[in-house]
């Protein structure tokens, strides 16, 4: 797996551009190709959501048209209108049908779009639309909302190009995809086939991550692959999970407020389904992540967390450990449990590891052989006050 | 309903002594009657939680011995000897087997307790066995741990008395019984209707509460029944459902860093099990939470709960509303959204509302008839201060 220059647009046949006003942004991005989404499963769906997912019933999209500020979310019939003519626009521009674009929103449920403003935006946008590194780093500026930083990747394996930007930094809790992310390949396959490779690699990444334990009304995953280039699924299926899980890990160090990331690497589970409950409460715990921001090794919390995260486990045969990166890329390690015996003697050495920027939280449960990997980041003061304000 | 003093002794029959020292703190309860309990759902329950369970078979209990400061969970057999002694001290004291004593402990996970600690404290308790309020005051005192004031209770109702006390301010997550709670009633009814009574009375108050979301391995409710009073079951139902109702309010007022109480009233379901689903979400989400800190009146992150809490929900259907108490009692009240509809213009109001000490979130999803109540707090800087460094 090589990691690549350039975004998305280091995906052949590429182009992209963003512009932005304060806290409204607007993202175009143009690119043909067979496509699948995943969407939010929370039971309030933004309008872009359905206009999208009636759009890719076709299989194709020639492009994605995506706003900040603004979710566009409980809406109701006007916001279905303002997300088509959102569609339209684009249509219009690329000179094809508006069922073939994909239509994006994030900001303040519960608000009307300001179809004048995205107008304009549309027309400075669409002015500048560019097949470079700066191209794609433009979009994904645009969509950016608590996030702080823009978040992208592009990988070269085996002949295949996959790309993909993604923003999310609040309202996160792993279910099906959660945040905006679209992403591009240069690989020739059908439409089924394609969503089969993205529920595949959401499942190992995008499901695994929480910021707050909040399911945003507005989750979308796109992919497009523009057929460029050939190679074999099972090459696509490996860089495509790489590609989302490393979105997932930039999405999580760019959490709400976060200082600290952290990774919940659960092994020896009865089944995958526990390994995920187990990785996710974890990572969810409150009190797991303001142990982390307060480098409190207070491992107690995370076997609690384990204890009620529905998984199969039994506390006699968990063994328990924490890891972070040392000095000159060695690394520092502590084992609290072994298989329910609590090691003594051992809490500076966690507090130091504890005190890392990004810390591993090692669980084996000693059932079986099902392993999982869950993402999260710190709860600290700075959550709190981006939350505590937002729309005001 | 009447409110009366004495927290627990107002339950004839009832003594209580506690001390603290520190950190540490032990109570003592004698009072003789039949007795039920409920207990976590967590996998990883706490030694005493299994001597208790143990106990309860009798299905009568002479006494309580519960401690604060060291949780005595995830201990292994050690703990399980530990909790025993625990329970041997107090039966002891009151000439009884010690298969007649409950045990509760609460504090850090993964320690083992200091018996000769406890003992000492043991003997400063017992010379102080007290049927006054002071007494039940103290026994409060002495259990909690990031509470910043002691909860209590009493009421009389149609010839019966029934009161509790109870700890909790962090670790809380509505399932089945969160936190310690003894509860007395002078009521004659046998073991097996009284667990009857306890669960109705627990599924809509302590199962209804969260401060986030963390399920405690130790989570104990207790009730014992002197005998000394006779009266209807449920006027008896009716009492211990109120004042397990008012507990759990006390302990959302004192959720760790709290600043701000709200409840969320659910109504309009299609299921009690929906209206609870729907309450709980909303209770729980960390963005409702930092928006009621700061007073904002992001209302669509209380839709967005609603829309992934799983429960039954039609969003073109809800009706939503913000209240609290006014000047000199009259109530300030805003609705945000009619049958899907969002009402303009309201926002300045809605923030004026937000800004209140206690605030109640009315959501009618517009359905069927049933209905929940949820119990809530806010996310503070302070919850983060409280947890950085537990430990510590």
């Amino acid at each position: 797996m090589k990691r690549i220059e350039g975004g998305i647009c280091a995906v052949p046949g590429v182009r992209a551009a963003g512009v932005r006003h304060g806290k409204y942004g607007l993202a175009l991005i143009a690119a043909s190709g067979t496509a699948a989404g995943m969407f939010t499963t929370n039971r309030v769906r933004a309008a872009p959501l359905a206009v999208t997912a009636s759009n890719l019933v076709g299989g194709h999209l020639d492009g994605i048209i995506a706003n900040s500020g603004c979710a566009n979310a409980y809406t109701g019939p006007r916001g279905l209108e303002d997300a088509r003519a959102m569609a339209r626009l684009l249509a219009d521009f690329l000179e094809t049908d508006e069922a073939k674009i994909g239509v994006a929103s994030t900001g303040v449920i519960g608000r009307y779009l300001d179809l004048g403003q995205i107008q304009s935006l549309f027309q400075e946008a669409a002015a500048t639309l560019g097949s470079d590194g700066a191209a794609s780093l433009a979009a994904e500026r645009a969509i950016m909302t608590t996030d702080t930083r823009p978040k992208e990747i592009a990988v070269e394996h085996k002949g295949l190009r996959v790309a993909g930007i993604v923003k999310g930094a609040g309202m996160i809790e792993p279910n099906m995809a959660t945040m905006l992310c679209f992403l591009y390949t240069d690989a020739t396959i059908s439409a089924e086939r394609l969503h089969d490779c993205l529920a595949e690699a959401a499942a190992v990444s995008f499901n695994m991550l929480t910021v707050d334990g909040d399911t945003s009304t507005n989750d979308t995953v796109l992919i497009t692959a523009t057929g460029r280039a050939t190679g074999r699924e099972e090459d696509l299926r490996e860089a495509l999970s790489y590609v989302c899980m490393e979105l997932a890990r930039m999405m999580a160090r760019d959490g709400e407020g976060a200082s600290k990331y952290f990774e919940v690497v659960v092994s020896g589970a009865a089944s995958e389904k526990d390994a995920r409950l187990a990785a996710k409460a974890v990572a969810r715990s409150s009190l797991v992540k303001t142990a982390v921001y307060g480098a409190d090794p207070n491992w107690g919390r995370i076997i609690c967390a384990v204890g009620y995260s529905g998984a199969e486990m039994d506390p006699d045969r968990i063994t328990l450990g924490l890891e972070k990166k040392g000095e000159e890329g060695g690394r520092l390690a502590v084992s609290l449990v072994e298989r329910g015996r609590i090691v003594e003697g051992v809490l500076e050495r966690a507090q130091e590891i504890m005190k890392g920027e990004e810390i591993m939280i090692n669980i084996d449960l000693g059932l079986g052989c099902a392993g999982a990997r869950g993402f999260g980041c710190d709860l600290t003061h700075e959550y709190v006050n981006v939350n505590a304000n937002y729309t005001t």
